[in-house]
């Protein structure tokens, strides 16, 4: 991982084979990041992608290791337990051209990851919600 | 709903059935944005997502009334006849993993939605354009 | 093509048949926009999407020609031999609400193409990545 920062904004480059979520949980501690918008495009060769299961409370994984394009990757970091809190979903595309897309729980760049970090200057926490068993935003 | 402003910026969480569309005409109003970019992701239970038809000039609709996850909710925040004008279009996983996408008709969300809205100083109104049958940006 | 400044961030909109990426180079060099993002919504009638092969160094195309609801369109703009760069990924739902994706190779707006550019105070450039085939965000 490389970044360059901007104002409020950092450029992160995420290098092949490296970890997405990682990184970024590494670049928002180094730079003290606590609150902010993440864009992505790029392309990845590992990916575990998660819809939720409301009554199970767990995400049904599917997991792919081709290479694929990243179409979308949008989320934001918050904070929990004093510490950085991702969250991302994806969309890709495989090699066939099919699409895949959801919450993402793990995911590896498979040539080159172009992040752009929009960081908002403040704080949202977060807190488990028991009857959705989901990390909730808590202003 | 409920949100917190930072700077140019809101943090907005939507719940567990509120619609889309309408909490963010509620935030607009409220907080009298009239221009700006919006960015989400989240769950959603119901939605009807449009595919335009430049003929007919209407839109193909697919409702779809189960848990998805919302890949991707991008859109902006015009005004029109002096009101809030709200533009999203949308990806979403479903729970056999298969992707659904378009123009945001409805949208209800499915366990939580965090929204990041951008204001920008300054208004973009819209004017139809009757060839097209769509409300088009007007500078 | 039409747009106006809102303080470091530009909306535009590019009208029916206009080619995206040749518009939005010709905004960056107009505007002199040498770095920055781009989120766009509207609808193409043609579009050619890549999937990368690392081993033979080029993309996979799928062109499609009909009328498709733009889902998402992101990326960023730097620049390499003192020239604009764009790279876009898209996702695009057509009228059976099939959804395509992946890196903008070509793509032509179907109806209107709304599309925010945030501009960022500086410079990154690219490099040729010899092993990977790709230009890299050098800093």
């Amino acid at each position: 991982m490389q970044y360059q920062q901007f104002g409020n904004t950092y450029a992160v480059r995420i290098d092949l084979n490296e970890d997405i979520i990682e990184s970024l949980k590494k670049l928002c501690e180094d730079e003290r990041i606590r609150l902010g918008r993440v864009e992505a495009i790029g392309a990845a060769n590992h990916v575990v992608l998660g819809v939720y299961d409301l009554q199970k409370k767990e995400y049904y994984p599917e997991e792919t290791n081709e290479f694929m394009e990243i179409i979308s990757l949008n989320g934001n970091i918050t904070a929990m337990d004093g510490k950085p809190y991702i969250h991302l979903h994806a969309a890709l595309a495989d090699q066939r051209h099919a699409i895949h897309g959801g919450h993402v729980l793990e995911m590896r760049v498979g040539a080159t990851c172009e992040m752009v970090v929009t960081v908002l200057d403040g704080e949202v926490t977060r807190q488990k919600e028991a009857a959705l068993g989901i990390n909730l935003w808590k202003f």
